[in-house]
């Protein structure tokens, strides 16, 4: 009895599953590990959240409406306004966080068969995703050298044939911290309307943008409202990666409709999560400023720390919390799980994610991992001095 | 801008969805509408549940595992074990409510252009999450008259062939509110050991079965414990349908593996309300007794009233709590409408469900509707009463 579907089996096993038991025999033997692998924050909850949690007084925990509590729609309806975004009540939907609003995205915009199109490295769940409903990715491929910035516009089309359906980016991007400017997304803007595509835009990492960098969303392109759908989450953006509370917002309202249909089909968010999360939306800017700041801190913290490593190469990345660097080592899993088992500083080690599960084209990445900057500076700094030293005493030996 | 893909363009909107302008039309007008037509329990919560979400002091609300917390995962062998189910911590997984697990299981056994057969009347989304993977249903038609029991096993046998790779079934029914007898259990058994088939369990109204009945999961028979895959959820058990926690079980640990890739693709479910299923399933079974007396009592006043109306087939069903009768009327669709837009008791009228939309055979249901018995005796009373003379009314208007 072994019949698994074959989009089941065309999944891969989380690349960063694999390492846990390396991290975990390390632990088992004393070893403090640092998670630079992980994007779980460590940054406080709004405790707004928990309040609304613990007064909620239904003596029964009812169904919610399949779009959403109102409350919530109201709260994201303001939020959105805040970024000069106007929606109706009718053009947002709750979802069980970010994940549920691509795989809808992509169910609603794709048959089987069909394909997105992605700049690479993306997020690896896009593929899988993908997988699960039969949808395919073309990727675009992106350069550590220049900062993961977009190619030009004749190259993007070239890839693009009549089994595209959509362009699917994150902006702030993870794994590779890049914004795109303004310009990369009005030529993407340009490339949806000639090819007809949809726009599904990730913008979960909205409010993380460094250096005071302008942040354009792909919901201010007026010639393009038609086709973009913006997949939305509380989880980074308010450190409630637990509460599975994201959203999906645009202003094609049939498009909406469609969606609906699947949202029908689950019935409804939990209910708690969305009375929590109404209050998430009501936290004041100064906590974005506050985390903002924090955030940057860390990552000048552990790019200054990669730079004094030989033959790293990155720039600097302006926003999300991750960086992606190519390091001067053929096979950068090797290198993550030789961190685990064999080095150590102080009875100190790091676990870093290889790069390789975030592309889509074979043999890319194998010599990158990616970093997620979500500790703070006193360790973050530690970790990045382990992982240089690492770097060092790995090239030695393999010599 | 209209390129929708044709799986969502497929599914339709929720049945009962057109119906509700006329209810909300009718309450605007002051008129009491009694709800036969959804299932959202009246029943109370368990207060464990919500005394464990509000004990929940972390700081930050941090992803969970992807398998479900260890506790949730614990509390469900337990639970388990009382229905002398014994399963192991890697056959066990927590899902976003019952219908991400249906999801999740039709995902990892079907592929796109594959069926699964299913008794109908069935739950609408069974074809709703069907077609959002491209997976179509092949149904075994059901009757009124014998009180939704299955056909002979040739009957069944011939509507199979290659492209069907699972049997599901819902048992107790929704929304039948059948209960299949251990013979009717062990003959789609047979089938599926013949066939090399799936048999997805659909048990969620597991404590729902009256009259002393003796009630079989599949999880009790030992032949197929390697092709079943157990679809569970809090929802009705512990009137928690707002909490959306559900599960999958199987003694398949490589079907869990496989299933347990898609779970780390959408990385978790919300944290505290598996934290608060976890106390659910400390109920003690004296709520359950209590509960079940109560439907017991429910569905009997119910029956009772819908057996005093000329011309209504249907057996008193045994488990869940619906009843799907057929009515002397041509389109029951028709009549519910009439009796939210003209029918009135006092200034009171009955909102019921057609049951064309759970037949996937097209023209069957047209003159049956479900109602759910879930609302506390008094109001069943005179909802039954307000159908009764409703029907009889309705009889004379379309003479």
């Amino acid at each position: 009895m072994n019949n698994f579907s074959n989009r089941v089996c065309s999944m891969q096993a989380s690349p960063i599953r694999k390492l846990v038991p390396f991290a975990q025999a390390a632990k088992a033997d004393g070893v403090k590990v640092y998670h630079l692998n992980i994007g779980q924050p460590d940054i406080k909850t709004p405790k707004g959240f928990f309040d609304a949690v613990k007064n909620f007084d239904n003596d029964v925990l009812e169904y919610a409406v399949s779009q959403g509590i109102p409350e919530l729609i109201e709260a994201l309806q303001n939020y959105y306004k805040t970024y000069n975004m106007d929606f109706d009540k009718d053009e947002l939907l709750i979802t069980n966080g970010g994940s549920e609003a691509l795989l809808f995205a992509m169910m609603a915009t794709c048959d089987p068969g069909d394909r997105l199109l992605i700049p690479e490295p993306f997020y690896t769940n896009y593929n899988g995703f993908g997988q699960c409903v039969n949808v395919g990715v073309t990727p675009i491929t992106t350069k550590a050298e220049n900062g993961f910035h977009l190619p030009s516009k004749d190259e993007i089309l070239a890839k693009i044939d009549d089994k595209v359906k959509a362009i699917l980016i994150s902006n702030p991007g993870n794994p590779t911290g890049a914004i795109y400017t303004k310009e990369e997304l009005e030529m993407l803007a340009e490339i949806a309307i000639e090819k007809n595509l949809w726009i599904i835009s990730d913008e979960v990492y909205r409010e993380f943008v460094y250096d005071g960098l302008e942040y354009t969303s792909f919901g201010n392109l007026e010639n393009v409202k038609d086709r973009v759908i913006i997949i939305d989450s509380v989880s980074k953006r308010y450190s409630a990666c637990g509460a599975r509370i994201g959203s999906i917002a645009s202003k094609n309202k049939e498009l909406i409709a469609q969606i609906m249909k699947l949202c029908q089909g689950r019935l409804c968010v939990p209910t708690l999560e969305q009375v929590g999360a109404v209050e998430l939306y009501k936290t004041p800017v100064s906590y974005f400023k506050e985390v903002n700041d924090e955030y940057k801190k860390r990552r000048d913290v552990l790019y200054g720390e990669l730079m004094k490593a030989e033959g790293v190469i990155c720039e600097k990345p302006t926003g999300a919390f991750y960086i992606v660097a190519k390091l001067p080592v053929d096979n950068a899993e090797d290198f993550v799980k030789w961190m685990l088992t064999e080095f150590r500083v102080d009875g100190e080690t790091v676990m870093a994610t290889p790069a390789e599960g975030f592309y889509a084209t074979p043999g890319l990445g194998k010599d990158e991992i990616r970093l997620a900057y979500i500790l703070k500076e006193e360790d973050l700094r530690k970790a990045g001095e382990i992982l240089r030293k690492g770097l060092e005493a790995y090239a030695k030996v393999n010599k």
